[in-house]
């Protein structure tokens, strides 16, 4: 039997929980590492052998180490093409290269207002940070005018790269989460049509449905 | 002959020049389309239709339209595996995902202040903005810490990806050859024993001098 991949990292971070759902779609064996940042274990010596920059997730496959959750996403599609999710990364170059496209998009468009709204609306009062409202508006104004553009495309395509639920999809779950559950922000997702009906439809995966399932629990 | 790929943007941006470096490494034939910003072209609904955000670069291979500058490298790579610079995305799977870990650190963590500080100290004078210095020293700060981990990455590794040029390299050159060229930041890179050698060796490169000499030009 394979040796079970190592995922790094607590479930409630978003970049970890992002790792997370790829692994259960891929139907990847995985032993997840309890690392708790409130003790600073991801400023380690040891740690930072495995991910340089002190964050999580970190990963192992074997020998192989890998950091950057879209990095490792891509990785274990690549790995594992015919096991799991067997379209989840596509199946031929144009559909990847839509795949790649908006999962860049995710990246780079998506994962900033949404991060910075999570971080001010979720975190910063657990922390007990006194909010930013300048910086709180700003990053709504952006994140709606995304939405603007998923609207769009969701009203020509099922998923955002095409007909099939893939990397894409999958990588929007993490912040969207908290923002749709823990925040009065949800609306901006789940009163467009087309927006509302795939968010629906992703979070009803049972992959991510076990994600939130470990989120629960303690770690 | 195959049809040449087009690019939609002028060399200037950071995010087109990325692209034409990529083409020029792959050695593909393509064709350059001016896209006049300043009179807000990319906001036309005709460019809308090929990048839905109203950014540049858009690029087109046929039938084919794409967006987000690195995921058309990616696809550039995947679909001439066999053409100009063979090595840009890896040969194999382990070396892959050694250069998505570190083009996707690029995207993630060397991009944001690597973009804030260009925009700041580039682009805010010469469009008469005001300078934020609060935002100035924190990104300063920030990217300082990126580039201590780059320091010690390239003190084990010719290039960030492993022992040959590759796209994780090349995503790097945009911002940072601003940054080095512009501003009064470039000892950041070039005081630094291993990231002033591998800059040094990454700008050298025939496509990069090319890309710079477009950039010269009136666009
Ligand atoms: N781009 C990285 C982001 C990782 C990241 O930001 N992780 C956060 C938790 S979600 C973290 O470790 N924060 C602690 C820190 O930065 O010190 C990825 O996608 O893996
Ligand atoms: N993540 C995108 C970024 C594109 C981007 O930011 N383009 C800038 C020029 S470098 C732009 O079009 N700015 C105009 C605007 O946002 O309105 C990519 O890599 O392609």
């Amino acid at each position: 039997m394979a040796t079970p991949v190592k995922v790094y990292g607590p479930p409630l971070s978003t970049a970890v929980s992002r790792v997370l759902a790829c692994v259960l779609e891929k139907d990847v064996q995985f032993q997840l590492i309890p690392i708790n940042m409130s003790k600073g274990e991801h400023k380690s010596s040891d740690f930072l052998k495995i991910q340089p920059f002190g964050q999580v997730p970190a990963f192992q496959d074997e020998d192989l180490s890998l950091f950057e959750s879209r990095a490792i996403c891509r990785y274990l599609c690549e790995k594992h093409p015919g096991k799991g999710n067997t379209k989840l990364y596509g199946t031929n170059p144009l559909v990847k290269a839509s795949i790649d496209q908006w999962l860049e998009a995710e990246g780079q468009t998506f994962n900033p207002p949404s991060s910075i709204l999570m971080f001010q609306l979720v975190f910063a009062p657990r922390m007990k940070i006194k909010q930013d409202q300048t910086l709180i508006n700003k990053n709504e104004e952006k994140l709606a005018k995304v939405l603007e553009v998923y609207e769009k495309r969701l009203g020509e395509s099922r998923f955002l790269a095409g007909d099939d639920f893939s990397l894409a999809d999958l990588s929007h779950l993490p912040n969207a989460h908290y923002l749709v559950n823990a925040t009065d922000k949800g609306e901006l997702f789940t009163s467009k049509k087309n927006v509302g009906r795939w968010w629906a439809e992703i979070t009803s995966r049972d992959s991510w449905k076990k994600v939130v399932e470990m989120q629960k629990q303690k770690n």
